[in-house]
């Protein structure tokens, strides 16, 4: 990666200039990616779009160009490398804003999952990680999963991922259930977020718009409906790498702490009353 | 295309070997694409497959190769100058099977359409082609169009195209239409064809598989379904090339006629009785 990939893919992009990644997801989930967990369309519309004429008119070897994309071509999942920061730049903005109950990040380590809040900063709110529910790769069951870790969940906290199941019925088949579930989920994230997407339509949907963007905090309360992940399942020990993929949730104590820690940044600043 | 495209599309197929079609469409119509008129999948998984390291490792200069790669990604469509062969193969071996009342082909010629069936060998059963409902692109209307043309239909005679109108539902932006009325497409093609398909599954029809191999000319004249095709609206005079896409269906007359020559050859052949 650090000798051929970077160097040939830095070279092409600098040829080509940038790519509009929002275009790019806004076709991919019209070709039943979700964008987290399925990224077959995704990948192959990068390596369609930097290959011609990019990467072949690189100063690089034939045998590095042929390297790239075969490596780029050997995994569906490539294209998570680009959907992940397209959503993180997407979220960044809508970070720090005064009074919002956004999410704006959720994140893993494998042992705690997190979450921030738009209007009370960098702060975290974790608990211990969930255990994926899921379909394990041929020799591995559920005693070798490691509980959820990684960055990935950016792209649900973005609105795409097991938000978009439903325009990606396909994953099923990797993660498990019906095609039914899938509308079933992406339907219900409706209910805990605040706008539909205006770029990412779903034809399974009759063109509506992913669910979010934005997670609001309070309706999750509310409605007690936690944002559905689609995700990849680790193996316990590093260096085995992904033995499973499924669906997990976020544990409720985030959203219940940080809730509480809103209310009370609330009432310092005298918005809210304190009721005693 | 003679000079550039061929000899380099030849030379890589040669390092790469076979591309095994089925198991292409396969996937296609898990990504949105139902190969006639929708092909955005596949164009891309050729080009991914293709690519990388075939054409770069060709003889040819990196302009030739860049060329071949940018002329294949800049038209959504290539695929359908593989899906059209693809059906075709399928098809052949069902033609001349004795008795068999299964169309082994559709096509038009701008003028007529004509279809052929398995028990009749080459006999061509035509009439008058329909003029094809649909959008048009900008600065077209009907007046341009010329009369439902070409040999792609051969996709619909195989079970794709317009009979797996319901895995493509964003294809509806590009024909008309409406996601549901693209199910109800597919779920009347089931009505008039022998077979459900065992490789193609359609996620959004609960992997249920495309309607035919085979529409069966009996079950056209009972049900008075005929057969419903997604395809391109060609300008009336030669050179322009395409002004729109739409949906469009045989000529009932064909079948009535091809099954009046069943009979006949029917009763030739002492197998039915004539009735006066």
């Amino acid at each position: 990666m650090e000798s051929i990939l970077a160097p040939v893919l830095k070279e092409a992009l600098s040829l080509k200039g940038p790519i509009d990644l929002k275009t790019m997801i806004a076709q991919i989930v019209q070709m039943g990616d979700e964008g987290h967990n399925r990224n077959k369309a995704g990948t192959s519309l990068f390596i369609r779009d930097i290959a011609p004429p990019y990467v072949v008119m690189t100063e690089f070897s034939n045998e590095d160009k042929a390297d790239v994309l075969k490596f780029m071509n050997s995994n569906d999942h490539f294209f998570l490398n680009l959907s992940m920061p397209a959503c993180k730049s997407a979220l960044d903005p809508a970070a720090n804003i005064e009074y919002s109950t956004i999410v704006t990040t959720m994140a893993r380590n494998g042992t705690e999952f997190g979450i921030r809040i738009s209007g009370l900063g960098d702060k975290w709110f974790t608990a211990p990680a969930e255990v994926i529910d899921g379909l394990f790769f041929p020799g591995f069951t559920l005693e070798d999963a490691n509980p959820d870790i990684g960055d990935s969940v950016i792209t649900e906290t973005s609105g795409i991922g097991g938000f978009a199941m439903a325009t990606a019925p396909a994953i099923v088949q990797f993660v498990g259930g019906t095609p039914q579930d899938a509308i079933h989920y992406t339907t219900s994230m409706y209910e805990i977020t605040e706008e539909e997407n205006g770029t990412y339509k779903m034809p399974t949907m009759n063109f509506r718009g992913t669910p979010p963007t934005g997670i609001d905090l309070r309706k999750v309360i509310e409605t007690q409906i936690l944002p559905i992940i689609n995700t990849g399942i680790a193996h316990k020990d590093p260096g085995v790498g992904q033995v499973g993929a499924g669906l997990v949730r976020p544990p409720m104590k985030c959203f219940e702490d940080a809730l509480e820690s809103f209310v009370e940044a609330m009432e310092s600043k005298g918005v809210l009353k304190k009721i005693n």
